[in-house]
Formats: C-alpha cells, sequence, structure tokens
C-alpha cells in the first residue's frame, strides 16, 4: 500500500483573502481549535469541473444549518476561481478542501452571539486515477464515535484514532461496527456485495451519507443492480463475495481483505470493477 | 439565572512564547482546528494555590497518553509562573486553561510523524464563590456523544450543541442519559440522592472522571455518607431527593429541576448543603 505524503498548498483563502499557506493564521480562541466546532467539505476537481459541486456545496449547506452556523456557501463558492487562479490550478485537476468554524469569541461552550465564521478553503494539484486499482486492506473496530455520524464536523478525533489504527496495522482504513453492524469507515462508506446484489448501510445518523456514495447508487440503478439499504452484521464478512469503499479522494477501492480475512484473490470482484468502469464514464461525461 | 458573559484573557502561552492575547495564533493546518485532534484542562487557583494540581495534571498526561500526543506537561506546569505573572494575576483567584493539539501539519487523518505538539494556555481573573448558590435548571437528552467520554478532548461538538440547547431552554446545563441510564452532563459530572445515599455514574468511557466529582467522593466517604457508584435511570428522576452538578468552575450546584421536575421547593437539599460546606472547608484548608 502505497500512501502518498501529503504537502502544505501554495495558497489558503481565509476570510476573503487568500494568502500563502504559511501566513493563513487564525485566533487560538477561534472555536474551531477550541471545540472542534466546524463543518467541512471535499471537493474533486476532473477535467476542468468539480465533480458533483452542487451536491457537496449542498451538503455544506445543510451541515452548517445542522449547527447552525450562519456561514455564507454562495459567497465561498463565488471565491473558488480566485483561489484556483492564485494557486495556479485553473488547468488544473486538483482536491478542494472548504471549512467553516463558528468563529472566535471567549471560551463558552454554548454558540456565541454576533461573530462572524471564520471560512478557510484551499485547493491542491491532484490526478486521481482514472481507476482506483489499490485494493485496500482494512480493520474493523467498534463503533464509537457519536450518534450524528450524518454531520461532516471537524470534531474529528474518533475518526483520527480509527485512521491511526488502520495505519498502524498497514491498513487504508479502519471499519466501524455498531452493535454488531458494519456502518461506515472513518474517512469513506462501505459496500458489500452478495449473489449479486449490493449492501450499504441506510443513511441517518450512523454514517455520512458520501456523494461518491450517492453516486454508486445512481450507477447501480442505471446498471439495474440490485441495492439492498442494510448494514451487514460484521459475523457476516467471510460469506461476502466483495467489499469497496467509496470517497470523493478514494473513489471506488475494492476491499480485498478485512481483519486479516482474504475476501478474493483477484485485485478486484466483478460488480466492483463494473461500477468502476461505470464511475470512470461518468466522470467523462460530467 | 445569571450567566456571566465570558471575557478574553489578556495574555497568551503558545509554544514557549507570552503574547497578547490577540497576537496568539496558530495554522490553519493545525489538527486542533482541522481534526480537533487535542486535549484540554482547566484548573482553578484559590488563595494562591491550584486546586487539586496534581490530579488536574495526571488526568492531562493520561489523557494525551491516550491519544499518542508527545507533550510536556512537565514544561506546561513550569510555565504557569510567569503567565500568571505576565498576566497580572499572581496575587489573584483565577482560572487556568490549557489545551495541546497534535501540531501543525498537512491535513491526514493519522498521526503525523515529528511535529511538535500546539501548547496553549492562558488564565483570567475569577474568584469562585464560597458557595455555588444559584440552583440550576437543566434539561436532558439522549448521550449522542462518542463512547470514549473519559479523554478530555477538544472535539466537543457533541458537547457545544448540548449545552447550547440547554441555554436555549434558559437552562444551565444538559444532562446525557446513555440507554435509559444518567451519565453526566455537557461540562459537569452529576450526582443523585435518594434515602440519604449518593448515585454517581461509575468511570469509564461513558464519563469523564472529574476532579471535584472525586473531591466529592472523599467528602462522602470523611461525613459517612453511603455512595453508589450507578447511573439513575432517567425514569427514576421524579423519585430523587435531591441531585447536583459538579465542575472545577460549577464546583457543587444543586438542581432544582430537571426537564421542568421540581426536585425541591428549597434552594437546595441537605445533603447537597452538607458537601457544599464540606467542600468550602477543603478549600479553605487545601
Amino acid at each position: 500500500m502505497i500512501i502518498n505524503k501529503p504537502a502544505y498548498p501554495s495558497k489558503v483563502y481565509l476570510n476573503g483573502d487568500i494568502l500563502d499557506a504559511e501566513k493563513a493564521l487564525i485566533s487560538v480562541f477561534d472555536r474551531g481549535f477550541i471545540f472542534g466546532d466546524g463543518i467541512y467539505e471535499v471537493m474533486a476537481r476532473i477535467n476542468g469541473r468539480f465533480f458533483y459541486k452542487e451536491a457537496h456545496l449542498e451538503r455544506l449547506r445543510w451541515c452548517i444549518e445542522q449547527i447552525r452556523i450562519p456561514a455564507d456557501v454562495l459567497a465561498m463558492e463565488r471565491a473558488i476561481p480566485s483561489l484556483l487562479e492564485a494557486s495556479d490550478l485553473t488547468e488544473k485537476d486538483c482536491l478542494l478542501y472548504m471549512q467553516v468554524s463558528r468563529g472566535t469569541a471567549p471560551r463558552q461552550h454554548s454558540y456565541p452571539k454576533g461573530i462572524d465564521p471564520t471560512v478557510m478553503m484551499y485547493a491542491w494539484p491532484k490526478t486521481l486515477p482514472e481507476i482506483n486499482k489499490d485494493p485496500a486492506s482494512v480493520i474493523t473496530k467498534e463503533d464509537y464515535r457519536w450518534s450524528r455520524c450524518d454531520i461532516k464536523m471537524t470534531s474529528l478525533l474518533a475518526n483520527v484514532m480509527a485512521n491511526e489504527a488502520a495505519m498502524e496495522n498497514q491498513c487504508y482504513e479502519t471499519i466501524f461496527v455498531r452493535d454488531g453492524i458494519i456502518t461506515e469507515a472513518s474517512h469513506c462508506n462501505v459496500f458489500f456485495v452478495k449473489d449479486g446484489t449490493l449492501y450499504t448501510h441506510p443513511t441517518g445518523p450512523y454514517i455520512l451519507d458520501g456523494i461518491t456514495r450517492q453516486v454508486v447508487l445512481e450507477l447501480c440503478e442505471n446498471l439495474k443492480l440490485k441495492v439492498c439499504h442494510e448494514g451487514i452484521p460484521a459475523k457476516e464478512i467471510p460469506n461476502m463475495d466483495e467489499a469497496f469503499l467509496t470517497g470523493t479522494s478514494t473513489q471506488i477501492m475494492a476491499i480485498k481483505k478485512i481483519d486479516g480475512h482474504l475476501l478474493f484473490d483477484e485485485e478486484c470482484g466483478p460488480i466492483t470493477h463494473k461500477l468502476q468502469q461505470a464511475f470512470l464514464n461518468i466522470k467523462n461525461n460530467v
């Protein structure tokens, strides 16, 4: 498994200004730092367009409404072209990270009145592979996260710890198991395949409704693949035919091994492969 | 209920420097901001000494070990006197806030190697009342937090949202109920009294083992009050004789009303009162 070491971007958009990354500073009293009181989003720009931009921005809007941060997502969207230009990315494929925190105020748990949100964005060059051909090994772990995993928040210590546990085991991801049922991974959604039917945990408070997850569900409909919105019990893992992860930068990644159990010998199962091909077609035609 | 509006401190200790508060800046790439990847602590200085300092610092040490941030708690402790001096607090009662994040690095979920933690502390003048005579109204809410509440982390969005819900209901706190059992509040521990016995949720992953909670347990032993380390079912609230919150700045605060149910007519029940008096004695003699 190759994990690319991440690098800093050249420029950061911060509250209306575009700054050199090392000059993008915030107060230690920013509630993003003190409380993890923020929301984030990641989008991929492919062939000159952000992939499913509206879906990402709509989710950002929905999340900041859930925790009532009065940020202006439209203004953020409008600032993206100048950020890309300053970052020398106008002509390039890239990933865009967007974060909103509630803003800076003396520490108190409840929401302070009359403060401006902190808005931060940056982009970095990244050409996603046409098809993600690296199959993943994953581990499982009890889902010890909160019960509002549908909110894409920056209070991510649980996810960070789980992802670190995966890395320690030379794995790409940790898959969470809540009350015996597989929910999702530390930064990806999970699908299983059994007898030609796809299984994925239903939306609701226990998973993030990933955009790539939504795209895969669309693809399944187009391809007339049967989908069951049901979480797979962890004890059924050995009986599964295929499994894969989905995510904005992960795209569709076959899972080859779960807790040491080998799902298949080849690089990728046939349905995963079919969906990867269909996903590539969508990317080329959106 | 009077909520004092918090103010910024004058000075902030940040990675070895003591700065004016408005100059205490961190990178947007600090993992405290991006991931809520940090630990914090709050101590009260009373009559020239930090109350149960060793217990607080030991908990800080334990928490940073849990998430493997290599911070030097002893160095933090040694920096406190200069911070107090710069803050003009050498002779005053105050509260001290301490926070450690994993440090600054390009965004990746797992722990980056070879970075220095971000260490931040500040103190502000605060004379805690001898006895907290403000009885609290509280609401209850399903405990939707993660299952490692024993780690005093800065990924606090769940607590922030719950505290905001309390404020909206003109209440001081939200008490969490996990699987029907009361655990603790958004930033306090909870005790109940029934027929002369105190009940509090056992330590473990569902509560923070508060220092004031520990002091109250010591007081109960001294006063020969029976303690049962057992969470109270939420449906038993109407049958309770007394209830109170504990916390570093909350001290021991009687709960008068839970979800509109009035526990007692007086300002404070007799056992709560007895513990408040004993707590005052400890403060005067530590």
